[in-house]
């Protein structure tokens, strides 16, 4: 318990002195905010589970608290809303030395500095299992702006965030045991991929002010799990061209050295939280703006919602039916 | 993978519709929430891990699920708060059934129901050890009614709500293995406040809308840990009088049978989820009024906070040194 405490006060002081915004940061029995004049509340949590989602001997703790946080900020974006806050929840086995703890929340401090979601609280327990690292985070977002999975309509098209399968080629890289300072560039890409995505924060909350499209989700799980995921809460089917998809050159490379299916691992691997939008036709143009606005992130068309159920895949004019999860063809 | 989009499914079913200021519950990215108008946002998190905070073999799930949420709305209690919103992580080991986890979302769900705090999202996830539940509880609080830890006085006098060590006496009393129905009525009603504990939303509401209050905390450590928190965050000291503190019947009981010591059990037990309020001279009129207002809430006066630091016990006149945690004498 006395370490316990002694882990507060050191989170505390690490943090500072929170923003205006925050009346109430650590330290008292809740943390409390100043909403944003006409905005409504965002809030989501996700967690980090020790031999499930990372290993602690293959990943620096300082990376997992970053995505601890970052997991929870694609969240935010894929709904268009803007940071204001978050929580952090450790579990944490004996054995973990309290500097690892700092090496972890260090890595979730600083991203959340950065991304103007200071922590404002939280809770630390001892774990008889896993480390575990549960983040909350709240956020911000006017109420016509909001993107939601299920506002898709027929005819709509799919338009995604950078390019895939980095994340998936990168866990196998690390999971391969081959030496980090002996991987050649695109799998050391993949690598930081996997450890440190970055949330699409600005391009989300620029499409959603813009009102640029008509529905959204991050790629937590992957391209084919986010298009179902859209399709499924519109009420529709959707078709992907597989030659459209953008396939990050690390997992290319990859599949080409290990026999794998690069398009597989792009559309299954997940972990790459880059965002899926459905736009309307009409609103493309003013789709393609908000994401020049917002910075440069590269968008690629990949598809199309359609009034019929199903969800296929287009190979060379053939449809397929596309599962969720990883894919083998 | 499929287990949890099942999982999730039920959940949603069994959830229902939202109530109005809740414009997108559990199936996006992240939940949206409507503010209430003039009101500032509260949150907290805390979490139940299996062998360290319950044990399944001693504790029905529904009861661990209705726990998890009831430790947070006592932290919203104790800044004044109403809850708005609640959601739910679950790291699940392999082997619990489904209908076990129905069971613990179902306890879980009707207390977010009675208390006005639907849930509104979460994650689900594996665990490789234990059952871990984690939630992050929502409310609104009007900024002037905030309750804090900081704002005592010195002269201030102390409250707290309810009786001691009766949750400490139920886990001592569920720990020793003897069978729940040969227990008399107050140990049964000690496993009760143990695993059902019952946050003093009312209570600490009505004293924050009537300011009545300088401070207050809840109780989830013992009253010593709260009386320390209070004091330390005000820049004060304090002083409990032994003979005033609140002892619960089964308490006593339990310390009489097992050769222990009943004041122990209230000061440094935990788990009672009562509120310590920081009351000042002037207001106590307004307090004793708020509490009446509330319902059949029993408070006491336990002490006071003053220049002098330190915390201190006054046993028959003779001052001790009042420590955190389990107290023998």
């Amino acid at each position: 318990m006395s370490g316990e405490h002694d882990l507060i006060a050191r989170i505390r002081r690490r943090v500072g002195s929170p923003p205006a915004w925050v009346s109430i940061g650590i330290g008292d029995d809740a943390a409390v905010i100043e909403p944003e004049r006409g905005a409504q509340i965002v809030i989501t949590t996700d967690s980090l589970v020790e031999d499930v989602h990372f290993s602690r001997r293959l990943t620096p703790l300082d990376a997992v608290g970053e995505k601890a946080l970052a997991v929870n900020l694609s969240d935010l974006a894929a709904m268009g809303a803007s940071p204001r806050a978050c929580l952090l929840t450790l579990a944490v086995p004996d054995g973990v030395h309290s500097d690892e703890i700092d090496q972890l929340t260090g890595g979730l401090i600083e991203l959340a500095s950065r991304a103007g979601a200071p922590l404002v609280g939280g809770n630390v327990t001892r774990s008889p299992g896993p480390l575990m690292v549960d983040v909350t985070a709240l956020g911000s977002v006017r109420p016509r702006r909001v993107l939601r999975r299920s506002g898709g309509r027929a005819g709509d098209e799919l338009f995604v965030t950078g390019q895939l399968g980095a994340a998936a080629a990168g866990l196998a890289a690390l999971q391969s045991g081959e030496d980090r300072s002996r991987l050649d560039i695109d799998f050391s890409e993949c690598i930081r991929r996997y450890e440190r995505p970055e949330a699409r924060l600005k391009c989300g909350i620029v499409v959603g002010r813009r009102q640029a499209a008509t529905a959204a989700i991050d790629l937590s799980d992957g391209l084919a799990d986010g298009v179902h995921h859209i399709a499924a809460e519109s009420g529709l089917g959707a078709v992907i061209d597989a030659g459209d998809v953008p396939i990050h050159a690390g997992a290319s490379e990859w599949a080409r050295r290990h026999g794998g299916d690069a398009l597989g691992l792009a559309l299954g691997g997940g972990e790459d939280y880059e965002l899926l939008f459905a736009v309307s036709r009409r609103g493309k143009r003013n789709f393609l703006a908000a994401v020049r606005q917002s910075g440069d992130v590269m968008v690629t068309r990949i598809g199309r919602l359609r009034a019929e159920p199903g969800v296929w895949i287009d190979r060379d004019g053939r449809l397929e039916p596309l599962g969720t999860g990883f894919v083998h063809f």
